[in-house]
């Protein structure tokens, strides 16, 4: 994570008048082979380290082909730090699984079902894997004390995350592996890990927006009564390119998103188990308004759906083109969706729809305070 | 529109911690009365003069009600300056007309036939009538300044606005005058004006965001080329409540949506002409994710379709509550769409849902520019 804020950072010398010059070579290669982007198989290290390497060497072949000028109302202000183009990824086409899952109470039996999800998800060709919200206990809130693992500490104390790091090492997988209740000292947190194909636990996210609501004779529950907030937007870099994690609740704050779009972010993942109440009316809406919005990808896992738990969830993992288009998503009965994702689209898209050339900074900033202080 | 921000501005000394005490008393009057809540026939002028005094008025009846405490995170802080609460509005219920009409290339016809439309939504109960974006002409880039209109000058240099001027004072009903092509010294605007049941013009919004895309094969569209961006966000105060105005591509940046919300805002209205390839990707969900990610109502109007002009609308004019629900919509012919507004509404879902007392203000700031820049 700490590498990943590194690499951006880094960017802080880029000409803010012209903000995308790798895009621009990118988006060159897209249009030359829109349907067989290559695979850019350069020193574009997962953990971004050398982002400006790649950048610098594209610099001198760039040139401008799109249509629509940048615009002069300062759209490099509408974000501060300024936004960063996405890096080039390591891998442009790749399939994701999306392994939605029940959790029983038997927490032995839910590690190993997922062990097993995972692996079938790897067999149809994942290269990235995302597992459920709390995918490992029923979520109860008079629990999450009792079922909560210690992370940090690893091994027996936290038996959920060994097999995350044993399978994603082992079968050579990124795994954004939903989220688990951690503790950590005396507090709990709802806490999401991602693992690399070496195995180790490349970031941990913890829930930032905590999922305090009140619909009378619909829904109430106050998560933040066992739960403590997370501090940090999570951005990662990885195998299948950079993601941004929000858990949840989280989706529905958009400057998170927007703050993950500002640092380059391919992709959003957003484990997550919407309720039977706001799952129709809002689990979809949101996901393609980030999307469509940002001009990136965005994928949801949820829970399966059990009607004797005390929390019933909606189901209905998705994942979410850059045009807001859903390209794959199911009911709510336990499932595994396999699908592509393409990130040259995301090119695509933005030389069609430049939003983020269009922005106005002279009329609104968006800051994102933790990149900011670090620059 | 001056009047409307200064009645903002003149909240800046408003108790951080306490950020919803007029809400409150919305709230708890939602509570009591939820399907009859009572017209504010109080000193809460349409210019919004009085918004502080009501505020002080209502000051020491205040109760907290809400099961769910305040963030410790600096909500406040996620906007800057921090958000307002919206004003008690002067009516709470009301019903508004959306007029879908085609613009032929006779623009006395025009002229007429949106006279014509705008009586009938009143005769049919409508307070607020909207029209599209270029109502009176047909939208072709060769022919703006043909067409364009001097508002300012007015008389006969403007005879769309004289029409809606005359038809607001005579009928006693709010107008969002959808968008003219305006000529002001040698700039061309797309230019909202919204007239108050006085026949006043009380707020003017050039559009923000011009629609330059580029989907080859599909649409190609550099509005810029012929016409000048706006300069200025728009919240006016009307005597159907505080109503922030885009104009159709303003409606794809949700900044804009969420400074009027921080505004006090309780309606958004984006006039708009989507076309057949944008229209069914993104018309809706656009409205729907600004609706609910502010919780409040959002209002769309665009042109019927005429499949022999250059330029072809989606249609689909749709009023939007504030749980993103669509309440009443459209196809492409020619409509006037009567539904209900209650903005009780509003207070019942910020209730249920606090996303606003839940932002991180430590993590992130979305930044109202001008607003700031006149405390």
């Amino acid at each position: 994570m700490k590498a990943a804020i590194s690499s951006l950072i880094s960017f802080r010398n880029f000409d803010l008048h012209e903000p995308s010059l790798s895009r621009s070579i990118f988006r060159q290669l897209s249009l030359l082979l829109p349907s067989q982007f290559p695979v850019v198989s350069t020193d574009a290290k997962a953990n971004g380290a050398n982002f400006t390497s790649l950048h610098q060497k594209f610099r001198f072949h760039s040139i401008k082909t799109s249509p629509i000028m940048a615009s002069s109302f300062n759209p490099e202000r509408a974000t501060s730090p300024p936004a960063v183009p996405p890096p080039v990824p390591p891998v442009t086409k790749f399939k994701i699984g999306l392994c939605q899952l029940m959790a029983t109470p038997d927490k032995q039996r839910n590690i190993e079902h997922a062990r097993k999800a995972i692996e079938e998800a790897v067999e149809k060709g994942a290269k990235l894997v995302v597992l459920p919200e709390i995918w490992n206990v029923p979520y109860s809130q008079d629990t999450v004390s009792v079922y909560a693992e210690d992370i940090e500490a690893g091994g027996d104390a936290s038996p959920s995350t060994a097999m995350l790091s044993e399978v994603s090492r082992r079968l050579k997988v990124t795994i954004v592996g939903g989220s688990i209740v951690e503790r950590s000292g005396d507090k709990i947190y709802n806490t999401c890990c991602v693992f690399g194909t070496d195995g180790n636990m490349k970031a941990k996210h913890r829930k930032i927006h905590l999922f305090d609501i009140d619909i009378p004779g619909k829904i109430t529950f106050i998560e933040s009564k066992a739960i403590a907030a997370g501090q940090t937007p999570t951005v990662v870099d990885t195998e299948v390119g950079r993601i941004g994690i929000g858990i949840c609740y989280d989706i529905r704050f958009p400057e998170l998103a927007m703050i993950y779009a500002a640092r380059g972010a391919h992709l959003i993942c957003y484990p997550g188990a919407f309720n039977m109440t706001t799952g129709p009316l809002h689990w979809e809406l949101l996901q393609c308004a980030r999307a469509v919005d940002n001009l990136l990808y965005v994928a949801t896992c949820s829970r399966a759906r059990d009607v004797d738990d005390s929390y019933v969830a909606w189901g209905h993992s998705t994942l979410v083109g850059p045009f807001g288009e859903v390209l794959a998503t199911t009911e709510h009965d336990e499932a595994i969706i396999i699908s592509e994702i393409d990130y040259s689209l995301i090119e695509l898209r933005r030389t069609n729809l430049p939003l983020l050339k269009q922005k106005r900074g002279d009329l609104y900033q968006l800051v994102d305070v933790q990149r900011l202080k670090s620059e």
